[in-house]
């Protein structure tokens, strides 16, 4: 499967009809990160975390490690908790690499646009590792660490 | 697999006799990163890199995305020079993660004491993705971000 999915770069931006001609896996887990993005900007972080495995052993490496989904959950309703302080998720750059048919990693850029009093936007290269549930692709470790702004 | 490994935090510098007592794959790993450090710390840029998967289709996050053995050595070699921008590395909080036999993630931190003229020291989490081949287990994937100095 790693030959499939290697070099699949693409924006998650791409239409529909491109990404069809992908590998199955690669497109369900585009699909997969493109309701995330879309949960999250219409402001449902329940449907937001879903695209996470509902475990107490996943991951988030940012500023500081943090583990399981509950935590996950539970951080980002205290830390976003409006409209501006969530602001606008994006992806891009993304790319899917399969490790084995039951694991895979995806890297891109998120860029998060926000007003000022919102915190302002911020933007960084992450690393997820997904893994093939009964449930469907869920990511199970998460790096996402903004960039110190220019 | 996952249920052994988890729940495995370990400072890299516990002594050997309590690493002993871990699951095997995870003392692997211990003892591969172990290596890994001294490689650096001694200079040796090629020993270091063979802690890395020698394929193409290896991932570096950081303040960007690269690809592949041959680049990241290449990287390593222009960005760390002399003894002073290599400065001393050195990993706490480490913990390893199975995903299933044959991949695996370490999560920790990274310390890099370095005097000013090397840059000044540099601090970051990160995560790797870990792949068991016959050479033993390697990085396919490496997020280490260096966070911003307080």
């Amino acid at each position: 499967m790693r030959r499939i999915l290697t070099a699949l770069l693409l924006a998650l931006t791409l239409p529909l009809a491109v990404r069809a001609q992908t590998n199955p896996e690669a497109t369900a887990i585009f699909a997969m990160l493109n309701k995330s993005a879309a949960d999250w900007n219409r402001g449902d972080l329940d449907a937001f975390a879903t695209s996470y495995k509902n475990s107490p052993d996943i991951l988030f490496i940012g500023r500081k490690i943090s583990r399981g989904y509950a935590q996950m959950l539970a951080t980002y309703k205290a830390s976003y908790p409006t409209p501006e302080k969530r602001g606008q998720l994006t992806f891009t750059q993304l790319e899917v690499q399969g490790l084995d048919p039951h694991f895979a990693t995806a890297t891109g850029h998120f860029h998060l646009e926000r007003t000022p009093a919102g915190g302002g936007n911020a933007d960084g290269y992450f690393i997820l590792v997904l893994e093939k549930t009964p449930a469907g692709w869920k990511i199970v470790r998460d790096d996402s660490t903004s960039l110190p702004k220019p």
